[in-house]
């Protein structure tokens, strides 16, 4: 069973082997001589690199060779609402954010609100559109420039997308299709075509402004499927292949063993960036898979072990400071820092976190406008 | 080989038997009953009708309850521009044009700007724009009231159409579509897709404006296919099943055995409607299939056969007048007529008609702005 996993846009399972993943995708590792060459333009490597979050990546080396020649590139990234965002759905965009930033960089957030439509039985395209644009709160929330953000559901914008996602749709055969996402002839064919709506943006700048700009889409390792097929599209479209830097997904409360992500179905092992203090305290108190041993006596004596507890695990994505971080893994380690204190450092980082989050959450309530795009 | 026929959407092809076809099809004769019943609201039976041009029908007996129990409906039909308006076309328009009069109907008239580009290769986008507005003009030259009449192109209000083509497209497995329209996996997610975006239009009113109105599609039978996956989507989506009246092909000039329509894209075999006096007399002088005798000597004694002659065949869709076209039939059974005196009488009515249709065609260059719905 260590060994079984999933990963497809529509479905993460198991225990994920992500050196495996990388061979399985057919991406590139992100090694540090890529990281160096970026740092020359970033100042700073950061932390989510350093640490192996974000992990792989497709053609960003093509992106590094261009803005050594001062050729610009534009991000993008998206999010398909179905209910409300937890905080693994902030970790690509933390990182976006961070991109756009270092490198004053245009940014599509594509919504597509068919997406899980198409793909979820009872789930209905109005509860999509509310979805969306309170999700749309946790991206504002998240500090992204108006001025060069352009964010925009499926269906509102689709005067545009979907002319260019029938450029996309004549090259990609349902057989194609089968092959690249495990699709039947069961699947409907909104399903089937949905991967041209998600791939347009990906080229789409290109077409509003008439110039060659690559785009770079930072993005969980499940989506770089689909830019597979964009980037087999591009090239006969007569558009660059876009890049993409993969992260790894945080896990959900029960740990890494027990799922592959964190699932917003699974409200109990998930940390919503609504959930208030005392939701945070006792989800994490209650369901954080725990590394630690069974008595006080053992834990001080054996010590815990960091690569499997949720709290530590979690707290390599939220805690940025290398030291402090390193010194829980030791203290853990080494029997001296107990479970239940690991967790309280993981609570208060977190509540600390979403308090300030929160904040800003209900006053993007009144930016939203400076934000969408619309046909 | 005579029997040998296929007639899809994309394909018409041999001599078309279509008595045949309403039993392949599933629909239903169009027969004198439901003739009568329509008379009681149009005071007339449009030629079309009598001579069976409109021969077969989904539903038309629904429309025809409602009617009686003071419902409205409203109309819906299309054009996919590849090319130029031949003769062929304009058969349903103007019977459309007919029912729009005598009911005061609302019509949608759909140009999927898409479809062709989908389906044929080196075909590109702008040229079916291109088209679309070149033959949204022969559209308006028929005659349709602008405060009624609402023409689209598909990629111009995709805003609208994409999110509930959508709602069909979710419930049309890859399954379905292929044995609807004989794809394989071969064949694009476009044009697998397309299908969901010709069935809007007919439920969109009903959305629009909230209340249950029944949509009526006069249209050519191969286009039927489509709107039976509309009917079995639309009682699960809660709206009425689509109704058609369906209509056959006016054949090519080279006649009923050798192709089951006219073509655009063999232009000697068809009439356009901007070809000028000297293009019709010539094409129909040169090329339209003759039921007459090898000479005149054998002719006047065995007499010609109308019912495969193309000249005659033309003049059942265009001589509005049943006398004329009996004198005309009896005329050139008997031997009385010549074939070159048939196609001069076949010329002339062209003629006369496409002069008028060519004036009102140019006079629209300055209407199409009434007419269109964007988003």
């Amino acid at each position: 069973m260590r060994d079984k996993f999933i990963v497809t846009p529509w479905e993460v399972r198991g225990n994920i082997d992500y050196s495996k993943l990388i061979k399985q995708f057919g991406v590139q590792h992100l090694d540090n001589k890529l990281l160096e060459r970026m740092k020359k333009h970033t100042g700073e490597v950061h932390y989510f690199l350093r640490r192996g979050i974000f992990f792989a990546h497709m053609y960003f080396d093509v992106i590094l060779n261009d803005l050594e020649k001062g050729k610009k590139f534009y991000l993008y990234t998206g999010r398909a609402p179905s209910g409300p965002v937890h905080i693994g759905h902030l970790i690509p965009w933390i990182f976006t954010k961070w991109l756009q930033d270092k490198f004053k960089a245009t940014l599509l957030f594509e919504i597509p609100d068919e997406e899980k439509f198409l793909f979820k039985d009872n789930f209905s395209m109005d509860d999509a559109k509310k979805w969306a644009y309170e999700n749309i709160l946790d991206i504002i929330a998240l500090g992204f420039d108006p001025k060069r953000t352009k964010i925009f559901l499926n269906t509102e914008y689709a005067k545009t997308l979907y002319k260019n996602a029938c450029f996309v749709a004549k090259k990609i055969t349902v057989s194609t299709a089968k092959s690249t996402f495990g699709f039947t002839d069961s699947n409907n064919i909104g399903e089937y075509f949905y991967t041209s709506m998600q791939s347009v943006p990906a080229f789409l700048p290109t077409i509003l402004e008439k110039r060659e700009t690559h785009c770079l889409i930072p993005c969980a390792i499940d989506q770089d499927v689909h830019f597979r097929l964009t980037r087999d599209v591009a090239i006969s479209l007569g558009y660059p292949k876009p890049a993409t830097l993969l992260c790894r997904f945080l896990p959900g409360l029960q740990g890494i063993e027990h799922e592959g992500k964190m699932s917003s179905s699974e409200s109990h092992t998930a940390i919503f960036t609504t959930d208030d203090p005392k939701q945070v305290h006792d989800k994490v108190m209650k369901y954080a898979y725990s590394g630690g041993q069974a008595t006080i006596e053992e834990h001080r004596k054996k010590g815990g072990n960091p690569d499997v507890d949720v709290s530590y695990q979690w707290l390599t994505f939220f805690e940025e400071n290398d030291k402090k971080l390193k010194k829980i893994h030791d203290d853990y380690k080494s029997g001296k820092l107990l479970t239940g204190e690991l967790k309280q450092i993981l609570i208060d980082k977190l509540n600390k976190f979403l308090k300030e989050h929160q904040a800003r959450r209900e006053k993007a309530r009144n930016e939203i406008e400076k934000f969408m795009l619309r046909d």
